[in-house]
């Protein structure tokens, strides 16, 4: 793909994510993506053929860059406590902006395509934890855990506040009090 | 209020309930209500005005058969163990029957209404589990922890379980992991 190309398909994707978030996967239309990121009709159909297409490309680059970022970390060596902190500063900080979370998009988007294919997004966040996990018990820097329970807990609690904070008044100390709970499951001392 | 006319508001709560668990807040109509209750539209806007209303009262009876459980159980003083092997025990069935969730019409109501009232749905929840928590440091039969911490971890991996279990393929493990959990974070030996 061209530079160019790749440019304007990385500006549909970045003004586009904004519309999924406030309204949801059903309610955005092409027309509506066309007039955040300035595209004429043939413009924005040249990259994407539908807001699933969109959709999927947003998610696909989410799930990339966050798996990237935790593979790339084990193999340079860092210690998992180190690895943890990161990204459960970044869990934290996407708690506090409910109003960026793809929750409600994710959720409707579901509702339009096959359930396998939202069992893959989700294996991918599962493996990508079990990893660490177990990587931090090799090397006797996590506690000894049931990786499964703790992956779970980690998962569903991170999605029951992305979900719920956009209907009911949550306080930081909600998303606080669930990272600190995460690290002292993991950690060994705090 | 009649014990006949009672009945049939229970009736219409009792036919209603899957409507909305299966399609959510929006799409559920008072036409619908009237051939699932088998009712005429003037019986049944004699109970209520909207399924708004409906759907209140099916929230109110859930919130109050639930938060009576709980209090009923420490005012006879059982043992804080035993009250909640019993809410969990509840929890892990709700969660193996995604299919009666109310979770996407509650999320879609919520939409239709004030943040506050659904603040006040969530404090009953908050209240019960930090009254239960307390309870049971009390009486030195669950450990001491935080109980901010732990209330906010039973919510939350309990609703983002309700809600993903909707969408992606949950087996039976992952609701007994999360059990297990909060099992483990307040019994004193396993």
């Amino acid at each position: 793909m061209s530079n160019k190309k790749e440019q304007t398909r990385e500006m549909i994707l970045k003004t586009s994510y904004p519309l999924f978030a406030k309204d949801g996967f059903n309610k955005v239309t092409m027309k509506a993506v066309c007039e955040a990121s300035g595209l004429s009709r043939g413009g924005l159909y040249s990259h994407f053929s539908s807001t699933k297409e969109i959709f999927e490309a947003i998610l696909e680059n989410l799930n990339e860059k966050d798996e990237m970022n935790f593979y790339k970390e084990m193999a340079e060596g860092m210690s998992a406590p180190a690895i943890l902190d990161r990204a459960l500063s970044l869990m934290e900080d996407e708690m506090a902006h409910s109003e960026d979370s793809l929750s409600l998009a994710m959720y409707e988007y579901a509702g339009n395509i096959s359930k396998e294919s939202m069992d893959k997004f989700n294996q991918i966040g599962e493996k990508k934890w079990t990893d660490l996990i177990e990587y931090g018990m090799k090397r006797n820097e996590f506690k000894k855990v049931d990786t499964v329970e703790i992956v779970n807990v980690i998962m569903y609690a991170y999605q029951g506040v992305r979900m719920w904070s956009r209907i009911v008044t949550m306080s930081p100390e909600v998303f606080a009090s669930i990272i600190k709970h995460i690290r002292s499951a993991l950690l060994k001392e705090e």
